[in-house]
C-alpha cells in the first residue's frame, strides 16, 4: 500500500515590491559588506529588503545570542508587512532556536523563507511544526550567479519549475520517482534525528548535499537516518555537491558514490548524484514540501 | 520526584586465563604487529587471546564488510567458551551492524566487553538491548600506558573503582552528584539518537570525550541530544579530553568550556572537563551502566 504525500501548503509568491526580512538565525556575516551585497541581492531581485535588528550582530560564531537570533526571526513571521525571510548566511545556530520559534505564526500567516546549509534546521522545522513549503536556496549574502538567479527567480517568484536537467550529474541508480522535495545539508539534517523538527520522509524525494565531511562521516549519517526509522517510504535519493569530502585512496570501494548507491539499492529506489545543490556557485531552488519527479536517465528534475 | 537509578547487571570480571576474542567491529587493523600488540597485551593482563575470524580482514575502511564483523561478534558472544570481549580498534563502523547483532546470546551469557571511540556505538546497545554493564577502555591493539593497564585490570579484572582524582581536571560546575556511568565518545554517541541503540540518561552521570570537532560541531551534537529530549535527569556532565578541536580566536566565548557549561547550567548539575577519558595515552576505564559518584571540588571520579 501506498500513503498518500504528506502536502504541504504553499506560500504565496515574492512578488515586485515584497518586503523582504534579511534575518541571521546562525552564523554572524563577516561584516557590513556582506550585508549590502544581500541589499542588494534582494533588490536586484525586485523586492524591498528589510535588514532585521541583529543582522550584523556576532557572538562568538553566532550572528547574536539565540535570543537575538530567535527574536529577529519571530519579528519576521509575526509582522504583517514582512512578505517574507531571506537567510543572510548559514554556519551553525539554527537548530539552537527551533524551539523558540512561533509556528502559530508561520502557520497562520505563510510566508517563503529562503536559505540553505544550516538553513536545513529550519526548513526542518517549518515542515513539522508549520506544514509550509520552504525553499532550499542560495544565502542572501552570496555573490548570486546567473543561474542561481535564474532558479531562485521561477521558484520563489513565479512558482515555477526551478529546476531541469543536470547534465554532468551521475546516474547512482536508475529509475524515476514522484514525491515530495525534503532535505538539504546532510550533517544538519542527521542531526534533527530524534527531535521534533526532522520532517516526515514517506513518500520524499531526498536531496542532500555537503561540505568538509569525509565519507565515513557521510556514511555515519546515512546510518542514523537508516536506524531511526526515518528512510522509510523515501522513493528516491538525490544528490547534489558534497564540496572538499576527500576520499581516501586507501579506503576502496567506500567512495561517496558507493555509500550513496549502498543506500539506495537497500531502499531500492533511483539515485541521481552530482546535480547543482549545495556549496556551489550554480545552485538550483528547491521548494521543499512541493511535488517533483526525478528522472535518472535523462537527469531531470522536474518540479511539478 | 526522583526515579530510581536504572540497573544494569555485570558481567564476571575477567580472572587470569580468561578467554577473550579480539574483534574489529568497525575499522581496520594496519597490520599483523597490531594484532601482535593487542595479543601481547591481552597476555600481559592475564587472559588468554583469541583473534575473531576476520581481525585482519579490510573493506575500505571497515574491518570487513558488515556480515563479517556482525558474524565474529555474534561467535564471541554465541560462544560458551569466550569470557569476554576486546575490540581490537575504534575507527567507523559498529553502528551499521547493530540491527545484526545476537543480543540475546548476551543478555544468557553476560560477558565483559571492552573498548572505545567508535565501540561507543556498541556500548549504548549493549545497554538497551542487553541491559549488560560494559567498558569505555583503551582498544586491544593500544600501546598500553602504566596509568590505563592499571585502571583497566581495576575495573574488569577485579570489578574494583577505576577512576579517582584528576589533579588537572576543570570545575567547570561545581557539585556532586551520584549515577549510573553513560556516554563515550560524543560525535557517535550523538548519531544513536533517534536509533534503539542510545542508552537512557535518567540518573546519568554522563561522560564525554571526543576527537577531531570543531566546538560548533559539539555544539551540535549536545543541541541533538537536548532537543530530541535525550538529557532528562541527567545528573552530572563529565567531559574528558577533546583532542586536536580547535577553538577559533574570533570565536570569542565560545569555547568549549564555555559550550560544556552552558549545558550544564541548563541541566543545573555539576560538570567536570578533563578528567582522562578520551584519545589520550591515560585513560579511566569506565564500568559503563555501574554507579559512581562525582565530587567535583575534589576532581574526583569513584566507581561505587
Amino acid at each position: 500500500m501506498t500513503l498518500a504525500p504528506l502536502t504541504r501548503r504553499a506560500p504565496p509568491p515574492l512578488a515586485a515590491g515584497a518586503r523582504v526580512a534579511l534575518v541571521a538565525p546562525a552564523g554572524p556575516l563577516r561584516g557590513p559588506d556582506e550585508l549590502d551585497r544581500a541589499v542588494a541581492n534582494a533588490r536586484a531581485l525586485g523586492w524591498e529588503p528589510v535588514a532585521s535588528a541583529h543582522a550584523l550582530a556576532r557572538t562568538g560564531y553566532f550572528a547574536g545570542a539565540d535570543e537575538a537570533r530567535a527574536s529577529d526571526l519571530n519579528e519576521a513571521l509575526r509582522d504583517p508587512r514582512i512578505d517574507g525571510v531571506w537567510c543572510l548566511r548559514g554556519g551553525y545556530g539554527a537548530m539552537r532556536v527551533l524551539d523558540r520559534i512561533d509556528w502559530s505564526a508561520l502557520r497562520g500567516h505563510p510566508k517563503p523563507i529562503l536559505g540553505y546549509s544550516d538553513v536545513t534546521a529550519l526548513h526542518g522545522a517549518i515542515a513539522r511544526q508549520a506544514g509550509i513549503v520552504s525553499y532550499h536556496a542560495p544565502t542572501a549574502r552570496t555573490t548570486l550567479s546567473a543561474f542561481s538567479r535564474a532558479s531562485l527567480t521561477r521558484a520563489v517568484s513565479r512558482g515555477e519549475d526551478s529546476c531541469g536537467v543536470a547534465e554532468r550529474a551521475r546516474v547512482l541508480r536508475p529509475g524515476r520517482a514522484r514525491g515530495r522535495l525534503e532535505g538539504g545539508n546532510l550533517a544538519v539534517f542527521a542531526a534533527l534525528v530524534g527531535t521534533p523538527y526532522l520532517p516526515p520522509l514517506e513518500g520524499a524525494i531526498l536531496v542532500l548535499e555537503d561540505i568538509n565531511e569525509a565519507v565515513y562521516r557521510i556514511d555515519r549519517m546515512l546510518a542514523q537516518l537508516r536506524l531511526a526509522g526515518a528512510l522509510h517510504g523515501v522513493r528516491a535519493i538525490v544528490f547534489g555537491q558534497c564540496t572538499n569530502c576527500p576520499e581516501e585512496a586507501d579506503d576502496g570501494a567506500r567512495t561517496l558514490d558507493a555509500v550513496l548507491l549502498e543506500l539506495a539499492d537497500w531502499l531500492r529506489v533511483p539515485c541521481l548524484a552530482g546535480v547543482p545543490i549545495g556549496h556551489v556557485a550554480e545552485q538550483w531552488t528547491l521548494p521543499l514540501g512541493r511535488m517533483a519527479e526525478l528522472e535518472c536517465d535523462e537527469r531531470r528534475v522536474a518540479v511539478v
